[in-house]
């Protein structure tokens, strides 16, 4: 009897888990869906034009690249938050509901700034990227207000890593608030707050977990 | 021997789970493939025309946030039945495939729904919409039937929840059979009863959970 | 030590399940991508044409439901040979990668079927598609051959469910090669022999799981 | 709590192997989206055309076909090794967040190589191809020099298998760079290369997991 007691809450957040996992696995793999071959005209099948060709897709690549650590680094964060949880309850499944869907959201606005980011309308771009993150990361802190709770923690949960969490969750939303209005000012400053986030939430990740 | 015995119960619904929760997290990150990045004649890349090409997708927005919730909804219910299984057979199996098959089906009719809103077929776009959710009311109802039988449930579970679940999804077939023939009234009254609806399956479930 | 023993074994074929549902799951949900939402010119937006426009797309809906239940049905099967082996090697890694590629494949010929039925070439279109079930009930067969090996099968593998299985397996390539010569002959005479054959395939299954 | 401490590493690759399984069979299936069903012109819908033009689809099925079984392969080695890590951190996440962008990228040169193949360009898209497993090697190369680190090695981890790997995957690198720049020279010389690497990664994982 004991045993099952202690063998349920893990199951709890299994089922969780794996559908998260499914929905950031399949967001992380439809960014390929993205790269067309390129369609040369007969009279151009030469090696130098497939080259150019190619090459001409670096937005493209770079997209997918930004796009695809984006989701990871959101995957990781996902699974370290979950790994002090082990119950469910039906205010965890929404917030993790609201944070799927921006997950699965985040292609979109990539795909815009790097079709627009040459143009007039890259401020519109800019701040349709940051503003993106700007839900992502209410959604985030929503997520950890819901996690965090006492009758939902594992009993190995670590208090240091909550607490830090907690911490460094807070300055998400104003952060990239900050990005989407700096977007009016200048593209390029939008996209270096936005790369400095993305640094720090891959690198603090990294030192949460060893602690 | 005796842990064997109980050991391999949990292994049955596993596979069902793992299958299920792959549909359902594709079916819910396909719904983003539905969004297109807005192509502007390269004369008007004026960031206010970017600004109004990306508001003017909002059916698509609304769209694809309600197919999220819509398919959310429904795993938290598979997810809360099937809690209280711990073997499968054929019928299980069976029924369990015609839900998913609705699953993958739902964000079809939304999108038909979200692009004829606004024109005199709105009327069979809803009636369209509505009648998947009879068909989807049915599914639920053959998949509690199959799976709340004596020699699936599992000795956890509930018969408070299955009590309850039993009785608030047999008014779902007649419930989304008004809302089909409403449409033909007015296209209001069908997506009112569908909202209705969609609340009381969102805060049924907290509840039921918690019993 | 010896716990260790027991709980390995397990641990082995999960993964190999767990990619299996996943490409199964993924090719059962890519099936609704072939729906197109009926692009009606604005001038034809009369509730009377889009619901024509619904119903036009009956061998759309024919082929989904039919693709839904042929993988499912694969998949039945799959689950019930892999409840009897608990460990796995190069070869059932590669048999199993054969099945699979034929799961992902199932929805072209499908696809083939419905575009070519009521054209002069449904023979060709018809022997495609017979033709692909040549091809998975030999995977189907070299995949059960692979796993009913003594060092893979697990220690509470039925004897009965494997003789069965072995036997009605070996029906398969030549009933479905049938079906593909009989193309020739006659188009109905050919989907008549797979009808028969999936009802077959649907029923064995859940008279073999539950021996 | 001795139990807790063995329970606890088990669970940590869990999620890296349930995520990165979803990544490799979502690929996987992902290629047969590339097939479309010939759209033949309403006159010319006899038996002889619809079969000619099915089979003229075959640089298609190769593509498929190669496609499907390297990530197969991958996916085998992939499992292979994490079956002596039971930890994960920050280095492990991040060396198999390159691979498996590599994995979802495979699809994208292989189909360039398909479309090309019988072009002038010939040459370019056999070194594009060539060098994306030049990436994929590297990629494998830093995800064992993460995984097998002895504080994430699983008690149960074989030595053997560990050394044959980290020298064999070695020669990865060098060997497709040398294929890359053979495409210069000749097609079917790089082409040559990589399938000889195939069967070489094919049979070395048999002949490693073995051991």
């Amino acid at each position: 009897m004991q045993e099952q007691v202690t063998a349920h809450p893990e199951k709890e957040t299994g089922r969780l888990e794996a559908f998260s996992d499914g929905v950031f696995a399949i967001a992380i793999t439809l960014l390929v869906l993205e790269l067309k071959v390129p369609d040369l005209a007969v009279a151009s099948h030469s090696p130098a034009q497939l080259g150019r060709a190619l090459l001409q897709q670096w937005p493209s690549y770079v997209g997918l690249v930004t796009s695809f650590f984006t989701i990871l680094i959101m995957w990781v964060h996902h699974h370290a938050i979950l790994r002090n949880v082990c119950r469910t309850d039906a205010w965890l499944h929404f917030a993790n509901g609201c944070l799927l869907l921006g997950v699965t959201f985040v292609p979109y606005p990539t795909a815009i700034l790097a079709s627009y980011m040459e143009t007039p309308a890259a401020k519109v771009a800019a701040a349709f990227y940051s503003g993106t993150f700007v839900f992502m990361a209410i959604c985030f802190y929503l997520f950890i207000r819901a996690a965090f709770r006492k009758p939902l923690l594992s009993p190995s949960a670590s208090q240091e890593f909550i607490g830090k969490t907690c911490h460094q969750y807070m300055f998400g939303p104003p952060a990239y608030l900050l990005a989407t209005l700096g977007a009016i000012l200048d593209v390029r400053l939008s996209l270096a707050i936005c790369t400095i986030l993305w640094i720090f939430w891959a690198t603090t990740i990294t030192r949460n977990m060893r602690a």
